[in-house]
């Protein structure tokens, strides 16, 4: 299990930090609620309420999406590499949350960038598993081309 | 760790493809937004958008859930099977959107279809943790009688 | 992977119990869908429906960060008593979503002992971690003095 532990710390602390920013999304919600009189179960009220409220929805939703691929790609590609893009993506979800109570305009820049995070993610699981899956015939001769990239290059 | 990532890879490989179908839906909403001319933060317009944007909220509502006991299911009871069970999933998600999207009445055969394989995901989640649990007095018997079970079944 | 398994094993069997619950959830709304006849794809209804549905989407929503600092603290911290507060959380969970259904009034004091249990899991968490990436330097002669204190405590 040490060794387990040890590739896999830097993903832990990447979804230990996103957990703190959807929390902290959700403190927002909470003092939207209280600002723009919203009541639970209510959702729906004044614009400048409902943006925050879906800048957190969009969040969440997207939150599993993005620690299913954040520790694909850190497990079978490179866990540093993966828990970089973690971050990027969680700063851009931050710009995201309040550009959005802005201007439903405001999201867009963040939200593209961190769309493209995601892909990067999902690129590099995808890259991963397929090396993984690869018969050992062709991964030993595709190990030392890439070496010879990375010495020549 | 090259023992554990031999272990669930196909179970990455897996949640890999429910990302990328989650993300299929999640442009599907967005196209729909764009036909039915229903701009965020706004959740509520015609039925044809309403349908749809429901269908894409219950499959990502379930991803977490899917996630969880595909990957339970695989670690305790056995790679293989979970990963087909969560292909044959996937199928059911895929076919309940379209159904959605076009009636109400549209996304009940895929809805329980797949309703009934995540409850088999349980099952084998259950299964595999109660031997896990069980003490070793009492597995080795009972691994013994299962042998004898396949061999002359 | 054996002792993979092993230290993770609370931890999934957690996890499978929060995945039923959820399901109970999802049922209860399926049950008020039909007693407050709110037929798909409306979320909307009278404010009885609304409670349950929203209590639904709340414990929903909280689900993924749960497992995510269940596993984490569990991982990294100790697996007894992540798995403990795990219990703790859910049977919260139970308590909010029929305090919600009777009441808004009704949610907030399973919700206030819910989110204290998953701020403890986050703490946990953050201790873990930070002790995993601690130089070995500074682990030998602190986990030396814990031992002191418990001896001596």
């Amino acid at each position: 299990m040490h060794g387990v532990r040890e590739e896999v710390a830097m993903l832990a602390a990447v979804t230990l930090f996103g957990v703190l920013l959807q929390a902290y999304f959700s403190w927002q919600v909470i003092t939207a609620r209280r600002r723009f009189r919203v009541a639970p179960p209510a959702t729906t009220g004044p614009p400048e309420f409902e943006r925050v409220f879906r800048a957190q929805a969009n969040c969440t939703e997207y939150f599993p999406l993005f620690l299913a691929v954040l520790w694909v790609a850190g497990i079978f590609f490179h866990q540093g590499v993966a828990a970089a893009c973690g971050l990027l993506y969680l700063g851009a979800r931050y710009r995201y949350f309040h550009g959005y109570a802005v201007s439903a305009q405001g999201r867009l820049g963040p939200l593209y960038f961190g769309a493209r995070v995601l892909w990067l993610l999902v690129a590099l699981s995808a890259l991963g598993l397929a090396f993984h899956f690869l018969p050992a015939s062709l991964k030993t001769p595709l190990l030392r081309r890439l070496q010879w990239l990375v010495v020549m290059g």
